[in-house]
């Protein structure tokens, strides 16, 4: 039986076949990673019909061997250039057109490689691997992505219950991550963000030094990496004091919005059509100039993957996507609340992966 | 007063100077960051010697009006690309002949700004702002790194308190990242280098779930990262039970070549025969085939920058460089010793800026 990375080579060989390309030269480290098992840095992936080679040095020698032995490998020496390397195996391999990463290679890598290998084509091949392969998870990968979830959840319940006024954005940041790397995650899944009151009003935000006390609410956006570096990615928005009418309200429509397009993923379904639905809910309610964001994305190896859910968006849900469903009303001055939980489409429909509770009865959180 | 962003800017415009350029446009993240102050990404700033833009987007607006309010600001809408409002504003300052940061820009990114201003003369200018600028850092940014040497020390001395036989390697990492953070620190420099006996042999290691107890030596490599993302890099070997013979004589060898090449650093001198210093003295004792990295490298925002101590490297030494001298013995199957300490170029010569004690006897740290 084929291993779980040569069923992806495959998979990625049909795909170039459609493109009538002889070979592509696969260069980001994470894409390496998905299509050989291999762990490090620094490497690139030379994929034909007939060959694959990874194209490495001298550092990770004995990790190849041991992380996938199937493969052929080349290695450099300190004093060689890794484009100097992946030249000399192109040439050798014979290949004519050639695929590349032209969305990550660099402008430079591209020139010292052209070099060694003048006759060869280059055919652009953006998000190729991410687009048609990545977003559509495997039985590994969607396990991996489950247990990610029990870390993040389990590390979310502890941090409610250390959190005090006294405690630091940051501080309420980092706990969460040691409370995750105690149940066996390797970290945050992404820097978490942690924003009180009117905070939380900003999308992005890094967390403070300031204390989370003395104010209405705290946003809470983090997720856990497991070893083999599979995420999640949650929000729940705490009600840390005495909510005001206002807050009750936007809350209500934030998870019905939430509700109403979960219910709506299944396969076939157009990612830009899901969008509208939490869009327009939250429109009818008169708070449409304060979702400034997309319903959600897909997850996996990195944090933000294909699909995409936006206005923008030509993406088709397929059985095996996993993808976050995350609406927001921010209200400058007054705060946020955004509800953000993790999606499987299937076959029959969809599987809601995340299971911590999101009433508005379950939002309080009060510091004493 | 300039600010210390624009004092850099006006020292890269005179490098544009030197390259007869109209303008650049900076897209490294950590560039348009030492640049200009912002700390958000995905924004780049063109500059001429009459105008300093930063093109970016919504998100960021409020960031950008506090963080660097002297600058011009280009702000896109959601559904515009980065590269076709960089295209415009390059296209209105009239520029002809662009500098480009080649070594990082992606091929597709080049290309689609290039279409908006079909009349622009691109000039690679690989590591320019890295090799002749940030490799120099102003007394700001020692001040950060000594903060950040700070954190480090305190946080190994906490960690080496904690120790225990049953600790995994993982834990140690993460004991320690959570220990410098609350004195104060973003977190880890870079994931933490924890490896116990003869797993000490790799120089590129990821902290395995395996206790740390039943070996004879711990090597730790590890630093700290100030909130304003200023570095460190320190690495000490512990010896965690009884040391054989071998053990001392590493141990002595490894020390001495590092205190040798660390009194040699100074103004003006060669950065290939810094390194010899350490080399050739490990060589003479026997060691040669076993110490198969540079003897070290700049850090700052970054943990690697310029300049490079190996026996390939042209760099030569300025006051204000900072600077890691990092030898190591690793014998495969046995383990490895490795010491760095920190220090910094003035015109006098050189300071140390780590202070751990590095001696045999100070590495004794038995797992009960």
């Amino acid at each position: 039986m084929p291993t779980r990375h040569a069923t992806r080579r495959q998979s990625l060989l049909r795909l170039m076949q459609e493109q009538k390309l002889d070979a592509i030269l696969v260069t980001d480290d994470t894409n390496v990673s998905y299509l050989t098992g291999f762990s490090g840095d620094s490497s690139y992936l030379l994929l034909t019909p007939k060959l694959a080679v990874v194209i490495s040095d001298s550092r990770y020698t004995t990790q190849l061997q041991k992380e996938c032995p199937e493969l052929d490998r080349a290695i450099r020496d300190a004093g060689r250039a890794l484009s100097e390397l992946a030249g000399s195996v192109i040439q050798k391999s014979g290949v004519r057109k050639l695929g590349m990463e032209s969305s990550s290679l660099p402008v430079d890598s591209l020139e010292s490689i052209s070099k060694h290998v003048p006759g060869v084509e280059w055919v652009g091949c953006p998000g190729l691997i991410e687009s048609k392969l990545r977003s559509v998870k495997d039985e590994g990968e969607i396990a991996e992505i489950r247990q990610a979830l029990v870390y993040a959840q389990e590390g979310f319940r502890q941090l409610k219950s250390m959190l005090s006024p006294r405690m630091t954005e940051f501080e309420a940041s980092y706990e969460l991550e040691h409370a995750m790397r105690k149940l066996g995650a390797r970290g945050h899944a992404f820097p978490a963000i942690i924003a009180k009151g009117d905070r939380a009003a900003m999308p992005h935000y890094f967390p403070s030094q300031q204390p989370i006390g003395q104010s209405r609410l705290l946003l809470i956006d983090w997720g856990a990496e497991t070893m083999s570096r599979y995420r999640c990615d949650l929000t729940r928005t705490l009600i840390t004091a005495e909510p005001d009418d206002r807050l009750a309200t936007v809350y209500g429509v934030v998870l019905e919005a939430q509700q109403l397009a979960m219910q709506a993923i299944g396969p076939g379904q157009s990612c830009k059509e899901i969008d509208a639905i939490a869009r327009n809910f939250i429109a009818d309610k008169e708070f449409g100039d304060y979702f400034g964001h997309g319903l959600g994305h897909g997850f996996g190896l990195k944090i933000h993957e294909q699909p995409r859910f936006s206005p923008l968006s030509n993406d088709v849900l397929e059985p095996g996507m996993v993808v976050t469903v995350e609406p927001g009303i921010y209200l400058p001055g007054w705060g946020g609340v955004r509800i953000e939980d993790n999606v499987l489409v299937t076959s029959a429909g969809h599987e809601v992966l995340s299971s911590l509770p999101s009433s508005f009865e379950s939002a309080f959180c009060p510091l004493a």
